[in-house]
């Protein structure tokens, strides 16, 4: 959890990679095939939910493939030539669909969000959060409400402090006020991340976006996901089958190294939760603005 | 907030006035009676949204005119009677209403609750919990999910607290991942307390309760309210008359002393919200179970 946030997971994996290739020593061409491999399974253990992270490690795998007759060397800065590749791309890419995602908030835009999915979930750009970014530079004024998300409060830590940064007006609520807000007619619009998205547009995110999903339907105020297509699965069908992160109990019962609940009551706390696809207005890729039905515009 | 709960708070005022009221030195009883009311106003002005607390005034200002005709010194004992037996009918209410509730309740069933209506937000049985406890104690098995409730965890802090007592295993979650919770069809009924209840059966409730119906509903998983007829208001008629407290940012902003926010960043804190009636199942009562059209079934 030093590293959070699916895009930016993709951009540590790569880089993590790199650096473990640029270490192995041996001579051996079978060698170093066998123990990239297993640095990238290590990678890959250690979250389960977010795409890109295996679609980065996928993506510098091919290099084993596709630069086998080079020197290995040669070959191990290719992986590192790669991975600065898959950050400059990812910070390109939210750009790209930042201003895809900017035509759908209008001026004096009411915005809520959920977690963070900005600058430090990302190369350096953001999804949702690059959205709203993107909003403001073309002149837009637009105010944001931040879920604080709980346990591990992203929302109040990091979305309001680069909402902050980027001047944009942030009041931070509990979880349970985004109900409460939503019907009192004060937003345009919800706009947020996502870990992976599924075949048909289901989407994995911060435990609670469901939530803030349903609560958009019964008020009729459009929900949109911003991610760049390293984040969409199509080899998963649907949300169902996405592995949703389970994490320490601690995380609820304490905050930080004071206790909450009385000693001997568990917490459940599921990292992610999945909105189905019927709740998904669209879905703000860099190939454009999704609309349902997913299975096919996600394809393109 | 040393004291919190609507029923607690309709106990408290009425043993506040009481304690204020025998502490009234004059002989006069013009002067008796204008201290008397102000005494009451300075109570009721402390907290604006639970029906309890005013219920209470209103029921003990009553004794002045019913007790005009008697000396100071015994209407100054009448008030401490009567407040007492405001205390002895709000564990006897509860435990009637509670009585009713757990026939909602199957066996074998997992419930979850928002913040907490039990023993310590009541005269000392409990409202949700009632019905929760009640069920216990005819020996049927259940579990119970309690949303941690934020920002002031009542939930993870009092609910966890006092069904550990009960030997009711329960768990603590992010009030986040209530939805996830209700979705993987983990919960068989939601039930919740009420601070006030206006003629229509709108409810107002500890904000985020408002979310946890819709979730409900989009789910189809009963969601019961469980109060006193001291807690509705047949005076207003829907909850858009509801005075909501909005309590103090540093509540979201921190957690006691330590920042969880950038300094400058404002928090909305609304202490309640308003469900809807059509998303209340039932609002369990003394006086029985009662359904929907409300502005019927709360007339008696």
């Amino acid at each position: 959890m030093a590293i959070r946030g699916a895009p930016l997971l993709g951009v540590a994996a790569a880089m993590g990679l790199a650096l473990g290739v640029s270490k192995i020593s041996t001579r051996n061409k079978q060698i170093f095939i066998k123990k990239t491999k297993e640095i990238a399974k290590e990678i890959a253990d250690s979250r389960p939910t977010a795409r890109n992270l295996f679609w980065a490690l996928e993506r510098m795998l091919e290099l084993l493939d596709k630069n086998k007759d080079l020197p290995l060397e040669k070959q191990q800065q290719e992986f590192k030539r790669e991975a600065e590749k898959i950050l400059k791309e990812d910070i390109k890419t939210n750009k790209i669909l930042a201003q895809k995602g900017a035509t759908l908030v209008p001026n004096q835009a009411s915005i809520l969000t959920h977690c963070n999915a900005g600058a430090l979930a990302t190369g350096g750009y953001g999804t949702a959060l690059g959205v709203i970014r993107m909003a403001k530079e073309q002149g837009k004024k637009i105010q944001v409400f931040a879920n604080e998300t709980r346990p591990l409060l992203q929302g109040a830590r990091l979305t309001a402090w680069e909402l902050q940064k980027y001047d944009i007006p942030v009041t931070v609520i509990p979880d349970s006020a985004a109900g409460y807000l939503i019907k009192s007619k004060k937003i345009d619009l919800i706009i947020v991340g996502a870990d992976r998205i599924a075949r048909n547009g289901d989407v994995a995110n911060k435990i609670g976006t469901y939530s803030v999903a349903v609560l958009a339907k019964e008020n009729q105020v459009p929900f949109y996901v911003a991610a760049p297509f390293s984040t969409i699965d199509l080899n998963i069908p649907t949300g169902e089958k996405i592995k949703i992160e389970e994490r320490n109990q601690s995380e609820v019962l304490s905050f930080t190294d004071m206790q909450i609940a009385p000693s001997g009551v568990p917490a459940w706390n599921p990292a992610f939760d999945i909105t189905p696809n019927y709740l998904v207005t669209s879905i703000i890729t860099e190939k454009g603005i999704k609309s349902p039905p997913y299975e096919q515009s996600l394809k393109y």
